[in-house]
């Protein structure tokens, strides 16, 4: 089966009560989905869970064993609401202390801006045992890597430049491809063509997204697949199906 | 212990493989968030799962379980990737079909519209047995409730219009009240006094999110509680610790 795509999976878990309240909204999901597709890495399932240990344990142990790769986001800073280091060393099993490598960035940093390494901040230098750090080159405080589990920082600025830091690291799969395909009729018009497609095409997965714009109702048609030459030929018949339907197919970015 | 406050909890899924590949960002758990609080509901779980049925079962199965209600959204439009009926029939050991009130209402909107009901438009009117529908003010075609599972579309403005359809049913607990103070302190600065207020405090919960604007850096302490005079008191603390450190409080809306 050596014409089988190679498939690399990962999960993201957002720790935070801020957007479970709805203070705030999330940034750190669509930035994660669209640059691991990018290194050939398919997200398959978020969770967003609250500042609890025993969730946040929960979400780590059954994502870590289903996906290749788990990225979590939140929860590392100085305060007392910070509990992501001790939640990932429960979930592995492991101790957790300040990471030697870790304090010594901090004390550098602090060092040169003159503000006081104290207790609160010595925090963000603690990881379970055998940690491997991830630089963060916005405000240095560092992410961590236990295993396929990485911890970054919620702040969307220092989460990216984080991810950024750290997905050289990844081994990514065949990359997905994707054609996105608007038209102005109706999705219940397109459904039963489309279904067809789906079924002719199962190795490229067609989703619908209905929308309203310029007064005018629509649909995209999104296809995707890690087979290039079968995305274009699914992608012709999309544009024959809307042909065929009176449709006018617009091509777009996906 | 009458002078508990009555807590009631939600969990919400999205599904939608366009939100896990980057394609859409997602507007509904923010809109949900804030919408479930104020009517006393507290949401504290949210999964993004892929348009893949065991993944929503497993999702739902999971979290009707443990909270008091389950919101999800996406995948009951007329296409082959809507399988969310489908799913949540299949979760609680429920047949699936034609719902006749959910046909009624279709016939009804295409009658007037002048669009074909095909049979992919009739999907729209499949529910598990035994559901009762919500209300699509936007779009016509409805949401169905299980139990404690309410099933939404996906579009924004028709999550929003069905989320007001049946907010009226959800019987909501105490609410959360919530103070936001600013301030130009780092974190770490706050953060060893914060925790002493938290201990002091553990009625109340308190978040420390840091910012950086207008070139100075900062934190925004929330404080989140069902008892309004403990969240007063400890607001008090909060900005006297401010002041202390030398920071002036700010408020602003939590």
């Amino acid at each position: 089966m050596s014409d089988q795509p190679k498939t690399v999976t990962a999960a993201v878990i957002i720790i935070g009560d801020e957007i479970l309240s709805g203070r705030t909204k999330d940034q750190n999901l669509s930035f994660l989905a669209e640059n691991l597709n990018e290194v050939g890495v398919q997200l398959h399932e978020c969770r967003v869970v609250a500042d609890v240990k025993a969730e946040i344990v929960a979400a780590v142990n059954d994502l870590r064993a289903r996906f290749d790769y788990v990225f979590t986001t939140g929860g590392i800073g100085p305060t007392h609401d910070d509990i992501t280091a001790d939640s990932i060393g429960a979930a592995f099993g492991l101790p957790v202390d300040h990471n030697p490598e870790a304090v010594a960035i901090l004390k550098a940093h602090y060092a040169h801006t003159g503000a006081e390494l104290n207790q609160a901040r010595m925090r963000m230098a603690r990881t379970p045992a055998g940690a491997s750090l991830i630089e963060n080159p916005v405000s240095k405080a560092p992410g961590f890597r236990v295993e396929n589990v990485y911890v970054m920082a919620g702040i969307p600025a220092v989460c990216q430049a984080m991810f950024h830091s750290l997905k050289h690291e990844l081994a990514g799969g065949d990359p997905v491809h994707s054609i996105s395909i608007a038209v102005h009729l109706a999705e219940g018009t397109l459904a039963n063509g489309l279904s067809a497609l789906q079924d002719k095409y199962p190795d490229v997965s067609m989703g619908s997204y209905p929308f309203y714009r310029d007064g005018r109702f629509g649909a995209s048609i999104v296809a995707r697949s890690q087979k290039p030459d079968r995305l274009t030929a699914a992608a012709e018949d999309i544009r024959r199906l809307m042909r065929d339907l009176d449709g006018e197919p617009i091509e777009a970015d996906a």
